[in-house]
Order: structure tokens, then C-alpha cells, then sequence
């Protein structure tokens, strides 16, 4: 299922192939994020355009809006999107915690009022792995818990080990395509390889580092990843979650990360603000009245052949959709582009080169728009 | 410029050909609305899918924001917004009454705050002409004052006496495409006819309809057509400004009309409405939960060859952009088309069977969702 094809030679750099239902996979590969059955602003044919070549959606709002009723009558969640590309879905654990209310964590799962209605709902490892069954997810992760940053070992340990258990139930449930076990453990080294290995031991389709991009400092994200990547196969593919700016992605490739997915270029878009290679520029800023230069030359996104930054800046001041589309399509442009000039490097064996251009001239950049995840 | 290619034998459609600056215009047509320097929610591609061959751009709004200031440096409205099509712009008469705040009406034109920071501004006939120069507008509209409905006859007398002075300040700016008047004269015979045969003797490029769709009922709208038309050269182009239904589309032609244009269709999409042949169906009722059909069977837009009901209602009710971008493709999709099906019929000598059986099928509705502009 994930054929390894090189290994960068003075890093961890991985090129490889992933196989799904629907699809084969280049990695390194950025995953748009679609959370509920669309990615925000785009259309299916225009995901294709900017280079998507799997994309994410969320169990959680999709088990609370349409709900599984409405998914299984449409045959799975390919058919509802017209999206016919490879899907992961989340399990439905980050979102439990961090959007639901008044949750109670049973040794079963959580308990919980939904963020639309509040409504009482539950999920645990058996529910979160049906429903994403009945979505069709090509690549299904594992129900966990995510502990907040900072966290105490007790409560780091025993969170993990809750999450261990639940992988075996996760296990068990049959869904059609593949499962990712999630390396928990926040910030602690013997926590991390403990998850590690015995989710290894558990045998899963690959493995994904969680507890990352929840307002951790950047290096404590590195140090996760560091913490949990020497003890996972070489030849499973590996999926930091939830991250993160361009040149942290270049850097987490560059730990032996392979799959990422990260809301910023969407979200960000949606504020005005889109990615060059010297860093963010928010084009609400008055500068850009008159500029008639494209968001970045020599970009090939639709938005740069065709629309100025002075253009788009009136679009966003005054409120159209067309200029958030055109950012987003921007946006995510740069990010499928950045992976694929990793992609080329690697096969081309200067990644380190790369690498150190990539994050020196982006770095340069005078604004800092960048929040994280 | 306009050349009458057909006019049917049993009402006053008319099939024609207008020439522009920017390309060929075939009428009858219906010109997608795009206030702000864009269609809401299309791009320039997408507004060619669905047929569009004229788009409107309103003077008004991109007078007060951008500004023309940022019109002249971009070189003019099509390159600003990246549509090398034709463009009409209207004066900006009709918003300065309905939009701006604290208006004083002057011979000269008239002060007022803009409706964005409240800056006090002044459009005449002059500035709305010499605005529109800027924009490099196709057709320029004569600056007008666009009374309510109802209104009295004296001051509909007085407001038409003053909006035919300014006809002829207008008339005397240089503008770089088209002029049209503006037949105004509320619900008065005399008025009507004796405004129509003003602007004629003056001698424009084209006649609109004016002080129509204003709060009206619809008898009283065809008969500002009815008693304004006749009195309109036939080898002039013949506009009904900011109308309407699809029925009333339809009536128009055959009342003589060739251009449209109305904001129902992109602005009921952003609600949820639909357009088809039966008339309106709302997409966020519960009744299209599970609905697996496209909008409109048989219909080759966008959305109906790739996206079903159900998955639009959810789209809708999650306030998903790519709802109403569908819903807007193929709302504006269902009016070019309706309008081809119009030039279709008068071509093959049957628009008398086309309109009876288009208006009929549409009645049957069980939905009256239209409100007019």
C-alpha cells in the first residue's frame, strides 16, 4: 500500500507512493481540508486544478451535519461531494474535544452535546470507525483523545493509555480502506515511544504524530515529532496532523513526515491574507491599492494569471466572494506546489538545498501572519 | 451597431444583433449583474460556461469604492476585473436615490453621503457620464432620476422635465461605446410618450425602460413598457432595466424588449432558490434532504451534471460558499439559457408557442419565491 521510493540522503526526507481506493497518492503530500463535505470555497474541479490529490474530512461535522442518514442514502461521501479522489477522515476525537460541550470521557467514550443544536451525542473508538465505514474513507484514523498544551504526565499517561486501549476496540471494526494509528503522549519522550511502539506492535496502515498544533511552541512541534518518528516503520507512511505554516512543513518532511493537512491556507484566505514564498501578504493593506502585480509573479494558480493584488484587495474590502475564492485557490496552490517542489527535490536529491533556500527566503518576510493551527 | 436580424409575426419579439467595443452582443439577452466590479460569487470563466455575453457593472458602487482613482490607473473596469466582454453601466441615478443617505436634488445633479463612510459626494450628468468614460463602459447609461411608485403627476412631470435636461448635458460628454436613454414618466401615458419621443429626437444609440421594477405590480409594469415602446425607433436596442421573472422575461420580448437584467437570479441563489422550469424551489426545505436529482433534470449547468439536491440543501444549510456558488451557476445558467431558448424560437418562427408554453409550465409552481427587484 505505501511503496518508499527514496530516502534523502542527509535528512529523514521520504518520497513515496500511497495506494488507496481511490487513488494513488504522491507523498510528500498537503492535504486540503474539507471539513464539512467541502473544502471551504472550492469546487471539486478546482482541487484538481491546484494539485489536490487527497483531501480530508471531518467525522465530527459530518456525524452532526447531514449526518450518517443522509451519507449512507448517498452511497458514501465521494458520491455526496463529487469528489472521486482519496478521502481521510478524522476520527471525530480533536473536534469532541475541542468544539463539543459538556463532554464526559467514559472508559466506553465521550459523551456529548453537538455544537449546532446540542443535541446529546456519543462517540467512541466503535462509533468513530462506523462512521467513517459509512463515509468511505480511504484512510480511516483511529479514535483518540487529544490532551490540551501544557500537560501533566498523570494526565498525559493516563490519557494515552485510555487511547491505546481504544485502538485495539478501533481495531476491530471493520471499515474499506486504511487505518492510522495516532502516536499520542504530549510532551513526554517515554510517553511518545510507549504510544509509538505499541501502536506499532498493534499493526496499523501508517501512523499519524496527534497532540501537535494545539498551541504548543514550534519547537515543542518539533520535539513531538522527533520524540515519536524513530520508533515507526520506515515502511508506513507518516502523517504529522493539523499542521502547519510552509516552512514547518518543509521542516517536518524533512523529519520523515509525509502526509499533512492544515486549515491556515483556507482560513487564512477567507481573512485576506495569502502565502508567497518570502512569507504572508494581507491584501486588505492599503499598499496594494493600485498594485497591479499579481499575489506573487511567476505564480500559475488561476488567481495569478488572471487577477491583480489591487483587484483582489477591493474584492476582500468589499466583502466578495470572488476574492476569497481566488485566495483560496491561491493558497492552496502554494501549499500543493510547495509539496511538490519538495517532492522533486528529493527525487532530484537536493532536498537539503532546497530546503535551507525555502525556509531562509521565507523567513525574510516583514509580516507574520501565521497563527498555527 | 444594432442590426434587426428577425422580428416574429404574431408579437414584437424581436431577434437582433448589437455591436459593442468588446464583441457582438445576440439579443434578446439578459445581462448578469455585477455591482461591485463582479458577478457575486462567479469568476469571468465561469459567467462565460454559463452563456453570459454582457455583463452590468453599477457607476455608483465602484464610484465610492474602489474609486476612480484606482478605475483610471487599472486602465478602465474590464482589465480591472478581468472580463473582456462587453459592459453596461448604468448612471448611478437609480442607487444615489435608493443607496446614498441625505440626497439634495439641484439642477446639477445631486449631493449626497455615500451609503459606505457617509462622505459626502455629487454625481450630475456630467460626473455620471465622465465616470463611466473611466470604466470604459460599452453602453453608458443617460444620468436619470428614477422616481418611486406610486407617484403623483406633477412631480413625475417635473422629475421627467429635469431628467430631459439632463439627457442633453449628457449627451454632450464623450464616452468611448454606446449611449442609452432612459424612457421615465412613471405610470403616465402622456409622460412615457412624451419622454420617449424626447430622447428619440435627441438621437442615442439605444432606448431603456426605466421606473420599472420599483415596487410596481406587474400589469403596471408591462404597461410602462407597453406605453414607452412604441414610440422607440425598431432599429434601436430596446433595454428593460432591473426586471425580472423568468415569465416576465418572456413577456417582455414579446413586448419588444432585447436587453435585461435583474439581480433575482444570483441574489435569491444566495438564499437558497433555484430556478427551473416549474418555477423556484428553496433548497434548504427539508423536503430535499435525501433528494440524490440535480436542480432540474436534463439541465447541463455545472451543478446539475455533478451535484445533487440533498448535497446543495446541505451545503446551504451549513452556510458552505460552494452552495451558493452552484446555486448562483446555475441560476444565471437557466437565464442565458432561457433567454437562447428565446432567440432559438423567433430564429424558427414558434416564440408565440415557446411563450405560452414556457409561461404556462412555469405558473404551475407551487412556489412563488420571486419578489420583484
Amino acid at each position: 500500500m505505501f511503496k518508499l521510493l527514496q530516502i534523502d540522503q542527509k535528512s529523514h526526507a521520504r518520497r513515496g507512493e500511497l495506494t488507496t481506493n481511490h487513488g494513488v497518492i504522491q507523498t510528500p503530500i498537503f492535504m486540503p481540508v474539507g471539513t464539512q463535505g467541502t473544502v471551504k470555497a472550492m469546487a471539486p474541479a478546482e482541487l484538481r486544478e491546484v494539485g489536490a490529490q487527497i483531501i480530508l474530512g471531518n467525522t465530527y461535522h459530518l456525524f452532526v451535519r447531514p449526518g450518517m442518514e443522509v451519507i449512507k442514502r448517498f452511497g458514501g461521501l465521494h458520491r455526496f461531494m463529487n469528489w472521486d479522489g482519496p478521502i481521510l477522515t478524522d476520527s471525530g476525537g480533536f473536534q469532541v474535544f475541542s468544539l463539543a460541550k459538556l463532554r464526559k470521557i467514559t472508559e466506553d467514550g465521550v459523551h456529548f452535546q453537538n455544537h449546532l443544536d446540542g443535541a446529546p451525542c456519543f462517540l467512541g473508538p466503535r462509533e468513530a470507525m462506523e462512521i467513517q465505514a459509512t463515509l468511505g474513507s480511504d484512510i480511516a484514523m483511529l479514535f483518540d483523545e487529544c490532551p490540551p498544551f501544557p500537560c501533566e504526565y498523570e494526565q498525559a499517561k493516563e490519557s494515552l493509555e485510555r487511547t491505546l486501549r481504544w485502538a485495539i476496540r478501533c481495531r476491530e471494526v471493520e471499515t474499506p480502506g486504511l487505518k492510522f494509528g495516532i502516536v499520542q503522549g504530549s510532551s513526554y519522550e517515554d510517553l511518545r515511544r510507549h504510544s509509538a511502539e505499541s501502536l506499532v506492535a498493534m499493526g496499523f496502515d501508517g501512523y499519524a504524530v496527534g497532540g501537535v498544533s494545539v498551541g504548543e511552541p514550534e519547537s515543542e512541534m518539533f520535539r513531538a515529532v522527533e520524540m515519536s518518528v524513530p520508533f515507526l516503520p520506515h515502511e508506513k507512511p507518516r502523517y504529522a496532523m493539523g499542521l502547519g505554516t510552509p516552512p514547518q512543513l518543509v521542516e517536518m518532511v524533512a523529519r520523515g513526515i509525509d502526509l499533512f493537512d492544515c486549515v491556515l491556507p483556507t482560513r487564512l484566505a477567507r481573512n485576506g491574507t495569502a502565502y508567497t514564498t518570502q512569507g504572508t501578504i494581507n491584501l486588505k493593506n492599503a499598499t496594494f491599492t493600485f498594485d497591479q502585480c499579481p499575489i506573487e509573479e511567476g505564480c500559475t494558480c488561476v488567481a495569478c494569471q488572471g487577477f491583480s493584488r489591487g483587484y483582489l484587495r477591493h474584492l476582500v474590502k468589499s466583502e466578495e466572494i470572488l476574492g476569497l475564492r481566488l485566495i483560496t485557490q491561491h493558497n492552496l496552490h502554494f501549499y500543493l506546489n510547495l509539496m511538490a517542489q519538495i517532492r522533486q527535490s528529493i527525487e532530484e536529491e537536493r532536498f537539503p538545498e532546497f530546503r535551507k533556500a525555502f525556509v531562509e527566503r521565507y523567513k525574510k518576510s516583514p509580516e507574520t501572519e501565521e497563527s498555527g493551527n
